[in-house]
C-alpha cells in the first residue's frame, strides 16, 4: 500500500481506539517522521487525507487536532411536553411519511437509512446470495423460534462490547427492532397502562404504545444529555407508570448519547419504582465513541431491561433481523414473539451471523463511523450557512440523523408542503410527538445523496424559510 | 413424450379440472383406444400410472373409476366444548412443540409443513437466489409498507379464483399467515372481547387470542362440515361477541371444506349480529378440488370478512410471505401491521410474485394436490390398518395433515412420551383446544419421509396402544 496511506490508516485507528480524544493535539508532523522513519512529505500526506475526512484539524501555527465539533449554533431547550398520560395520535403524519413521495425527488432528508452502497456490505451480500443458492433447504423451513443460534451467539459477543454479559439463550430474534418493541410494551404493560417516553422520540414507538392501546407519558427530555431523571421521578411519583421505553444511546430524533451516569441513574430510579425498561439501542453500534457507549442493560442486576435492537441501522434495514434481551420477561416476550408472526426467516441470520464472526461488521462499522461524522459536520455547516437565526439543532455522537428547532414562527408542516415542490422530502417533527408538539421542528438525516445536493436541498430550504419571512 | 404419458397426463387434467367427478366411471380400454388413435396397451399403461397416482381405481369386472375416498373408520363426532368465553392456556404445550426435539427421529408426525423438494419448486428458489445476487440493493431498503405491488397484483388474480373480486390496494402483506391473523384480531377487537373460534382449531390462533387479551369462545364444529351455524347462532344470542376466525377451506386440523352454502349461512349469521368474520385461508390453494373451493370473502359485499392467508403451506413457511385482504377494517390492519414489524422484506415477495405470474406457482399446486392426496389415502389405510378399534378419523379434503381421535380410554399426550421414545414425534390435541380438551386426539401430517416409514411408525404406535391397553 502506498506508504502515506498506511501510516493515515494507523492513525485513523489509533484515534477510533480512542488513544487521542477529540480536541487532543497530534503530534509534530517532524515528530511522527522519526518515530515512523517516513519523510516529512508522507507525514504531510497523511494528515491531509485524515482531514479530509474531517477526523482532524489544522490550526493555524498550532498543527493538527483530533477534531471537536464546534457548536455554533445553540442546541434545543429541554423539552416541556404536557406531563400527563395521553393518547397517541399523529399516525396519518407518520402514514405519510412512510408511504414515501411517488415522484422524482431532488433530496430525500425524511428517512433514516444507513449507506447501502458500500463496498464494506460486499461480503455480507455475497454470503447471503450463496446461502440461498446453496442452502435453499434451510431457508424454506420455519426455524428456530428463538432464532438462529450461531446468530445469537454473536449477539452475546456483541452484548460484551456494550457491557452485558448475556448467553446466547437469553436473546430472542425478531423481524426488526419494530417488532422487538411492540413485543416488549405488549410484554410488560396491559391495556390502559402508562409508558414513559422521551420526548422528541421514535414514532415507530409512540405508535406502538397507540396500537396496545396504551398511554404514553412525555417526560422532559435535553438535546445533550436525554430524559430528564429529575422530571422522570416526579412521574413515576405522580403516575401508575409500567415502564420506561428510551433510546439512550445515539437517540432518535435527537442523536445525543445519555451519559453512562446518568444511565446507571435511570436503572436505579427503575429499581425504587419497581419499573420495567425498554432500552431501544438500534443506532448503538454507529456511536462515534469506540469502544461504544455502554447500554442501561450493562446496569442490569435483576432482569428488568428489556435490550431491543436490529441490524437496521448498522446494515440495512431490508434484511429484518433485530432482537431482544428480555431479561426476565423472556417467556412472556417468547409468547408475544410466537404469535406475532411466529419464526424469522433463517437465512438472513446465518449471513449476518458469519458476517460477524469474519470481522466484517467491525470492519464496516468502523468505515460507516468516519462517514457518518464527516456528514454530520458537513450538515450542521450548511445548516449554520443556510437557516434562519434564532435555528437550533442538536449535534449528534453517531448515526446519521439530527434534529433541528426553528424559531417558533416557523410551521415544519407548511415548510414540508412548499418544499415538496422541489422535491425537497422532509420529516415534520410533531411525529416525534404523542400529541402533535414540536410543529416548528423537523428531523434531517445527513447522508441522503452527496454532499453537494445537500448543501443546495438546505439552500433551497434556507430561501423558502425568508421568503416566508417576510 | 411417451405416449402413455401423454395420456396419462391429459386424463388427470380432465380429472382434476372435475370432468370426472370421485367415483365416476372411467370411459373403458377400449373406447380411449379409439377415441385418440392409440392402441390398447397404451391406455392401459396410461391408467396403470393413474392408479398408481391413487387418482383412479380399479374394480374387478367393472373398469376403472375416480377414486372415491371410502370411509372405512368413522368420523368424529361433531365436538361439544364448553360454551362460554374461557381464556386461552396450553401455551407450553404449543411451545414445546415448536422447539422441536432434538434428537435423531423416526417420524416426525407432528408440523405442518408442506413438501419442499418438489423440483416444482425449483424455479421459485432460482429466482430467489437470482435476486439476491442482481438486486440486492432493493433487499435492503424497507419496502413498500402494504407489500410490493407485483406481489399484490398476483394476489389479486389469485383471489378471483376463490370468488373475490380485490384489486391489489386491497392486500396488505404480512410476515406470514400468523401475523396476519394476530394483526386482524387486534384491529377488530380489545382488552376482553370475545372471539368465536372452531374446536378442534389451529393453536397459533388460540394463542393469538391469548396474547391480545381476547377470551376465546368455542364453538362445536363437524368434522365434515365445520363451526355448527346453530350453535353459533346460539352463541351470537349468549355472548358480546366481537369476531369469528374460522379455517373454513381445508380445515388445520382436521382438513374438512365447509360446503358453499354453509359459509354463506355463516356469512349472513355475521351480518345479523354485526360481527367481523376472520376467515384463515392459508390451505385453500392445497384443496384436492379443482377449482379451489370458493372463499366467505367471496359473499363480502360490506368488508367485514378480513381474509388472511401465506404461502407457507402452498409453497413454504420459510418465506414468511403472508397477507389479509381487510376488507372496511384497511386502516387499522394497516397501523397494526406497521407497528407489529414494520415493512415485509422485498425479495421473497418479487420472487413469489414471478414464480405466479409465470405459472410455476399453478403447476406446484397441481403436482401437489395429487402427492398429498395419494399420501393421505396411504395414511388413512395405515391407520385402519394398525389403530385400535373405536378410533375415529377425519378425511381432509386438502393440505397434509388429519385429526384422529382415540378411543376415550387413551391419553394423547401419554402417548406421545412414549413415542417419543422411540423417535416418533406426535401433536396431542390438547393444544388445538382452547382449555385442553381432546386429549384422546393427535394431529397427524401424513406426509413426513416416506410410505414405509410412515407405514411402520403406525405400526408401531398401534403396538404401544395395544400393549397399554391390556
Ligand atoms: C429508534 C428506532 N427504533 C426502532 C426502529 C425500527 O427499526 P427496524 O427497522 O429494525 O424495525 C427505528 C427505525 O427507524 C428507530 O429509529
Ligand atoms: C390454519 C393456520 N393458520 C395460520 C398458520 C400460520 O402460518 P404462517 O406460517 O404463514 O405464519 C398455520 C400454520 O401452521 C395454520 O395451520
Amino acid at each position: 500500500m502506498i506508504r502515506y496511506l498506511h501510516l493515515a490508516g494507523r492513525l485513523k485507528e489509533h484515534i477510533q481506539m480512542g488513544h487521542f480524544a477529540p480536541g487532543d493535539k497530534l503530534p509534530s508532523v517532524r515528530q511522527l517522521a522519526a518515530e515512523h522513519g517516513v519523510s516529512l512529505s508522507t507525514v504531510q500526506e497523511a494528515y491531509r487525507v485524515l482531514e479530509q475526512e474531517g477526523l482532524i484539524e489544522a490550526r493555524a501555527r498550532s498543527g493538527y487536532f483530533v477534531a471537536q465539533l464546534r457548536e455554533r449554533i445553540a442546541r434545543p431547550a429541554e423539552s416541556q411536553p404536557p406531563q400527563r398520560p395521553m393518547d397517541v395520535s399523529l399516525w396519518e403524519d407518520v402514514l405519510d411519511m412512510l408511504t414515501g413521495y411517488g415522484g422524482e425527488t431532488f433530496c430525500e432528508f425524511q428517512y433514516a437509512m444507513p449507506i447501502m452502497t458500500a463496498p464494506t456490505l460486499k461480503p455480507l451480500l455475497k454470503s447471503l446470495y450463496e446461502l440461498n443458492r446453496h442452502r435453499a433447504q434451510d431457508g424454506m423451513s420455519y426455524g428456530n423460534i428463538q432464532g438462529d443460534l450461531g446468530l445469537r451467539e454473536q449477539l452475546s459477543r456483541l452484548a460484551a462490547g456494550a457491557g452485558s454479559h448475556l448467553e446466547a439463550g437469553d436473546f430472542v430474534v425478531t423481524s426488526g427492532c419494530q417488532e422487538a418493541l411492540s413485543v416488549c410494551l405488549r410484554s410488560v404493560a396491559e391495556n390502559g397502562d402508562v409508558i414513559a417516553v422521551e420526548s422528541p422520540g421514535f414514532y415507530g414507538a409512540m405508535q406502538a404504545i397507540k396500537a396496545a392501546n396504551l398511554k404514553a407519558l412525555e417526560i422532559p427530555t435535553d438535546s445533550v444529555a436525554g430524559m430528564s431523571i429529575e422530571a422522570l421521578k416526579l412521574a413515576l411519583d405522580q403516575w401508575p407508570v409500567k415502564a420506561i421505553l428510551v433510546t439512550p444511546t445515539v437517540n432518535n430524533p435527537q442523536g445525543y448519547v445519555m451519559p453512562l451516569a446518568k444511565k446507571q441513574a435511570l436503572y436505579q430510579l427503575a429499581q425504587e419504582y419497581d419499573v420495567a425498561i425498554i432500552e431501544d439501542d438500534i443506532y448503538g453500534d454507529i456511536a462515534f465513541d469506540y469502544p461504544r457507549p455502554k447500554t442501561i442493560k450493562s446496569f442490569d442486576t435483576d432482569g428488568r431491561v428489556l435490550l431491543c435492537s436490529s441490524f437496521s441501522k448498522s446494515l440495512a434495514p431490508g434484511f429484518r433481523v433485530g432482537w431482544i434481551a428480555p431479561g426476565r420477561y423472556r417467556d412472556k416476550v417468547l409468547h408475544i414473539k410466537y404469535v406475532s408472526s411466529s419464526m424469522c426467516p433463517t437465512l438472513p441470520q446465518l449471513a449476518i451471523a458469519s458476517f460477524i464472526r469474519q470481522g466484517g461488521y467491525e470492519r464496516h462499522l468502523r468505515a460507516m463511523r468516519v462517514l457518518y461524522r464527516k456528514a454530520r459536520d458537513g450538515m450542521l455547516k450548511g445548516i449554520e450557512a443556510c437557516f434562519p437565526e434564532g435555528t437550533r439543532v442538536s449535534y449528534p455522537e453517531g448515526g446519521f440523523v439530527l434534529w433541528v428547532a426553528l424559531p417558533d414562527r416557523f410551521d415544519a408542516t407548511r415548510l414540508a408542503e412548499q418544499a415538496k415542490q422541489q422535491g425537497i422530502i422532509l420529516a415534520p417533527g410533531q411525529m416525534f410527538s404523542a400529541t402533535g408538539k414540536y410543529r416548528n421542528c423537523l428531523r434531517f438525516n445527513y447522508i441522503d445523496r452527496d454532499p453537494d445536493t445537500r448543501l443546495a436541498a438546505l439552500k433551497t430550504l434556507g430561501n423558502m424559510m425568508s421568503a416566508n419571512d417576510t
